[in-house]
């Protein structure tokens, strides 16, 4: 009779019994421009009803997996550094307990506290990322940690060559030289036939997936805090994801929603699809 | 010098010498998730001058049509039984003046009052069904009257193979099982040379058009209650609406617009110009 | 170091030794005019965390009480007396194990269904009613259960005298002839003397108190379905919640909040805020 | 059951029986900052089926009076000098008809095509001005036809001491040393005992009632295009509608209410609160 | 340590210095559906920080550039003619400097006092047009001045055969008429082929290249007063502007962009990333 | 001819010449709950163009003063300690030239860097606060830099006695504990005879006045991070403002102004006009 506690849609397995535990990282307090990320987590769980368990897509239901939603992490605001300790902690616990974590954002900085959790436990570590920004900044103002910077500390934790960014359409021309250097890099439309080739020369090392949702195109996605056009369209992130099926993912975060930018709540609904998609894509 | 009164773009004919009537059904009573759909009919009349009578894609002008405007029925909340008997009553008495309905909704059930009053005129009847939802099931938290089950009474009224449902991309496994057993079933992109084959099918047996604008993608239309990325863009729908001229249309609505939930207009502005087309495709 | 379940602000009670058990009744299918209440109590969970649990007020700490929040119960849409029957059965099983119900609407006939609770526990019930409009009709376009009756059936409950109205300001002619005939009744402003010799009057009888919060001047409270100019406003509502920390109160909710209509929050604190007042005037 | 076409809340009464005939002049074409006043007749009719037609404040009611609903002018953009002539044509027609006029802007502007029209059929006219701003401006910008020019135009329609401004906060030294010098002035606050004596000094004289809506708080009527704080409540612009009551009112306006700036409706539903206390003022 | 005054993105050259100068026309007075345009270039300049000045798609760097930013004109309301002389004559003093004028609207009638100042200079000048409304018009509500005759007045500056239209879907049937008989026209979608071959015949003729951002779907770009679905997406748009780079452009403005009604700044984003390609287009 | 660069309401003075100079700190890294200060000073720009540069309340107008405007600071984020030095070397600057500052945040916390300025040049500073929140915890979530943190590092800076707070309605025990005990605390409703004697205490003392806007009832002001509903309205404010005459203001300071929190813009408009009369109240 009582829905109760709100979780994310059928993430309703106990902590003990699940293979996936979901969480939430509401931080947003190196966003540059429109903050608001912070606000995902909450929402997606409110919001997650408006969707089904069952995905007609992959003919896979939410249900028959099992997954925990632990609840969101309370992180301070104005400490970066801290942030990150408290999320890779939380990740590590995850991971010492033979589970896989998949957090929400929060903005794209807090995937930093998850990978460095994931990294330690598996050494040859590849990141799937989606995004429109490059990320890859050295520094942004004067500091080190920050959205803009996130996947240079990536590249740093995994090295050359480990890190595959799809879908990247914004940076600077430092940025877009470094990425075209050290990253296995497909900027601007996704090719489902590029995406294919790349999946396979991951093979079946552990994989760890990162989708900035600003990846999609702001008609799409309208609510996050620096939307770029020309990103994909929807159909395509969930053909990608039906293609992860194949991967061994060890870990995935979903970043950069800022629910109150698109209060039509259609924004949020995307998020809380393709996070549907990939949680089934991960499998059991 | 006066506009008055305001009556859907175009729809200035008188009620008696119409061929068409158009009339409101504002109830959004069993709606699941976000209500608002009560305020198309008023919406949709008011902004509905931001658009032109004339398409150029049919090169056909609404003022070349015998299109009367009734307002909006006066509907109860909280008895969704009364009110599609109160729906099916004013379609019996624009049927017994020879005239066709075009109704506004409201959410899907208003189809329903619409629908048992086509299915007494017409006993051969079809049903072509655009929507991202199946609206499949048996009854929804117990309930029989309901949104997610209007389908489901519409196939008990017509009858196996005479539901042709395009662009359905949500439901639970139950409801995408039926749909294959029982309905002609054309689930996620809307193929034209599919849709083009299925018309032929029908030829000149009398057809009610039900278009859940939730058909549309959330980026085209997100005003909407329950939003489902991955639909059809608006092009498409537009190039099936002219595909139906060479149906026998004998009734039509137009559901699932909710205003509030879009206020930049943009997804009223879709449901003006579908409209627009689908009452010219309507022919006269 | 998680903060989980999300509750209201400190109702961090167990359900066993709590004394006041809050839940949420999710329902505003008999809306007339725009809805939204449904979605006040996820919301105000999220927002609460935006005040501090400590009254400078009252000097009291929601910190202090035991308080259980349980979450929101699953209610229908399109079936008001489903709906009440299930309100009635929770309340009633709050009753049994000895606690008190504190109840978030949803649209105010969701009251109905605790009253039914509350006055077979207790027969010489007392209302304490708040609100901008009058909800004493018979029927509303012919249906008995509907916000705009509520306190009509309440009526019928507790008998005459037993209701007191304080800062209604709309109703029909009738409506205003029967408050004056039947209802202990202030209308229009609310004057902290009057209310002061009204709680005497009532002494130390049982009360249930529902705060319809249109009462206050939507100036302070936009976020609801019909908003009445001509209100109270937060002050004064304030002072009459500490007022009653002389009553015994049995139970009480807080309804028509919603959410959707005030996007900047304003009116989800202000319910919040009203919501910990009240609480804490009821005591341990 | 249709409820058709949508007048404004009570105003069913037909053109021919009507004593006062409500039109809209949906113009805003001068406004300076936000624009938006040109929504406002169609959407107070729409809204205004959240109030009801009796006034338990005045216990008069809609129902009783006779008012028509003309609808709106069509009007065009960029001209003013030819809206003026519109409105000032149809307001004749209306005082030919043996009938007075009631008009929704629109910005403050239109009145002045009404006024117009006043004068040529009251020699000895009053106007009675609620407002934040002066309006008295030579020009604006060069332009001496704009909403911060309307009342200098009406100053020279009646000439000085018969123009009483009430409410009043904003303008140039210029507009308060020539409202001081001119104009029957009573800035800041609404007195009501001021009131009253003006209203005596007034007498029987014919008058005019043209209520700028932002002379209300910004915090009771946000949905204006220049908000101006320190502004009066509503329950005080109420009592002041109460006491016109004694006047012998010819015409009247309400302007500046500007719909899409306020999406909760608030706003719209203060200004059609005014309305239904004013046209019950203006007695039959 | 200041960054100060706010231009637009990457336009930081002095007046003396610049080969193009940005500035702004914020003029909306007639436009007859949703205002809101005024306010585009001071909107444009805040948010075009959330892009960066680099253009991965074509290479190259606004920061190469010498773009000075102006500011905008002070135009008064309710008098188009003023407006388009106050235009006219600063576009007319950029050309005697040398310079090449880039103009941020504002509704699209101020193309116009552009469009005369460029024809004094350039007596074979072509117009390139993105638009989704034909505004060929003869007069609007009998007003020649008007969003909706705009290119109309062009027609007439610059003759047949020297416009070149694309994007074109609404229109009366007589604009349609007339865009295919004096117009090079290309309606509905944008065919890149097509748009090459016109490229091709203007040839090293001047070019004036006026963007209505309505060109854009809806679904792109819902921040305009007159939404049109069924428009073209924003690479299709972006790959149109870097073919442009063989043209000899000697002016161009974005028109239409209405900030306040897409408040979540996705439809400020695509304009300011337009405006960056374009610029870039424009070369040195 | 062209409004450029856009600087505040009448603050046209060169830096030079200037005896005030404004300046925007557009910093809302530590706010807890809802971000948006960081646009308030390019929004208060943007918007005071609404209102006059007359006051009619003090009968003086800004253009008879000699204020710059100096643009908003380059602040990063995630580095509180940062930010607070770069505000803190820009007023010494100010200082330094013998001008005084006066300073639109941003989230209270930048108040303290203009606080460590002017505490270095002014040795018994005295801090006049007004702020619906006592900002007086020790730490906020383990972290000494916060907005909740802020009137602790100032008691700290100017000693017991020296701080002077009005219109606090809300925080923890133990701040309002500290409160009674160290500050000069005036808590809930600001009574101007208080106000006054508090003001004759200070003398001819040097004063730093930060009014953190949301001491502002969240009914006028609803456009901030953290809305504490009892507060004091616009009048009152704006009564003290003036009474503040008295007083020799060496540096101000207005803060959590959200812009995007409240679209209508109401909230920034009160924000402006309270600017206006503290700018015109500290004299010249």
């Amino acid at each position: 009779m009582l829905d109760w506690p709100q979780v994310f849609l059928g993430c309703t397995c106990s902590r003990e019994d699940a293979d996936i535990v979901v969480f939430g990282a509401p931080f947003d307090g190196t966003t540059s421009y429109r903050p608001g990320a912070r606000f995902a987590p909450a929402q997606m769980r409110v919001e997650s009803i408006g969707i089904e368990t069952y995905s007609p897509l992959q003919d896979l239901d939410l249900e028959d997996m099992h997954i925990a939603d632990a609840g969101d992490l309370a992180l301070p605001f104005g400490n970066p550094a801290r942030v990150l300790d408290e999320i890779e902690q939380f990740t590590q616990a995850i991971y010492a307990q033979g589970k896989r974590p998949f957090m929400i954002g929060g903005e794209h900085l807090v995937s930093l506290g998850a990978l460095r959790a994931a990294v330690q436990k598996y050494k040859d570590l590849h990141i799937l990322h989606f995004d429109a920004h490059a990320d890859l900044r050295e520094d942004y103002m004067g500091e080190r940690l920050s959205h803009a910077t996130v996947m240079n500390h990536a590249l740093d934790l995994v090295g050359e060559g480990c890190v595959h960014s799809f879908g990247i359409r914004s940076g600077t021309r430092e940025e877009f030289i470094l990425a075209r250097d050290k990253v296995d890099f497909y900027p601007f439309e996704l090719n489902l036939a590029d995406f294919r080739a790349c999946l396979k020369s991951i093979g079946d090392a552990p994989v760890y997936v990162t989708i900035d949702l600003d990846v999609l195109d702001p008609s799409v996605f309208p609510g996050t805090g620096t939307p770029e056009h020309g990103g994909i369209d929807f159909r395509t992130l969930c053909a990608a994801i039906v293609e992860m099926r194949s991967l061994r993912i060890i870990g995935a975060d979903l970043v950069e929603l800022a629910p109150p930018i698109d209060p039509s709540g259609s924004s949020t609904a995307a998020a809380c699809k393709a996070m549907r998609e990939l949680l089934l894509a991960m499998g059991g």
